[in-house]
């Protein structure tokens, strides 16, 4: 077992199987050595797990829990791209995006929670760039979505 | 005549003339093996071709028909930038912006209008990720605008 | 002193000291021969200089001097993760996220903002591509909020 599965199990979490795009598109691009993920949502057994806004429907500490939902979703993406962790050598930028009530300023806090699970189970690798900004929508209802950039080797 | 240019006149599309930056910015930035293209907006012979709010003053069908728009518009780009259609190895990224009303979930369908040209223009080398949100506002009020990253070869 | 740093002297400006994250994660990610520059605020020592939305309590013109705090910002970030501007060999990327009203068909013209300003202190190497989109918060309220990618040599 990687040391990556270790700290999953560690703190609770499981990969979910990888989402399905929702149209003529693909969940990973590898391109040199990066890879390029599709936006994921906060998406969970076909089901969306908190739907936005954010401020109105869903609190900013449900929101922080969905922006973990899509990361773990974002993480089962890239090991079904690269069949294995040790590839994974650094996360580069994560743009999240908070589907939220006009005037939201709170976007970082909610982006945080993708930003602290990452950190938590890859360390130093899950050092990373980020945005946070709020939007009026997001597919699906979904409170948050994610855009993530990983550097892989070899 | 290539490949591409034959797909697109059979599809009974024609590329615009390149569009041009609204500032002091260019079309298109190459860097190692990457192009990134600009924002490009539904602009067609110096119009807005549809003019958001999606779900209001536009439906899903018509903004389709907006992101093929941006999508032929970021073509027309990249081939300004490199000249040929050989060198493109692979779309990698693709940003959708749907300005749209309040709470309006369907940003995938609407963006689905260039994953799907692309990918019936380029086959599997049209093959991306993407990303699909809602906004509260773009540009000259266009319905989309899509951000592009593709890699190079030779 | 650097060439840039004399520009930036003949244009009354000055760097401020790089800010600092507000979550678990790093100002700027050096990938390859690559910066991804976290989202960056209209922020000043410690405070929000313009807050949004634009269109109503801040102007068009107020929000490009909002776009020109954020990239100042950029830069600081930039310039602490290289050590010197000589290794910047390229702006590739801007996008700018503009917290505005409702309908906001302007973000063009405050990203321009960001735009006039990177093209006057870097010239060539300023030339970047870009995207420009309104959206319904950004985190403090901020009236702009701009992610930055450079490319670096050496």
């Amino acid at each position: 077992m990687s040391q990556i599965d270790t700290r999953l199990k560690e703190l609770g979490l499981e990969l979910p199987p990888p989402p399905k795009p929702a149209g003529n598109y693909v969940p990973v691009v590898k391109t040199g050595s990066h890879l390029y993920v599709s936006g994921m949502l906060a998406l969970r057994d076909g089901e969306i797990t908190h739907t936005g806004p954010v401020g109105e429907s869903v609190g900013v500490d449900e929101a922080y829990q969905a922006a973990q939902v899509c990361m773990l979703n974002s993480m089962a993406a890239i090991h079904q791209a690269v069949g294995n962790w040790e590839s994974v050598s650094r996360f580069v930028l994560i743009n999240g995006f908070v589907y939220a009530v006009t005037g939201f300023a709170e976007a970082a806090q909610v982006i945080n929670g993708a930003s602290d699970l990452v950190s938590r189970v890859f360390g130093e690798k899950g050092s990373h760039a980020r945005t946070a900004v709020a939007v009026n929508g997001l597919p699906k209802g979904s409170a948050v979505e994610l855009q993530v950039t990983v550097e892989i080797s070899g």
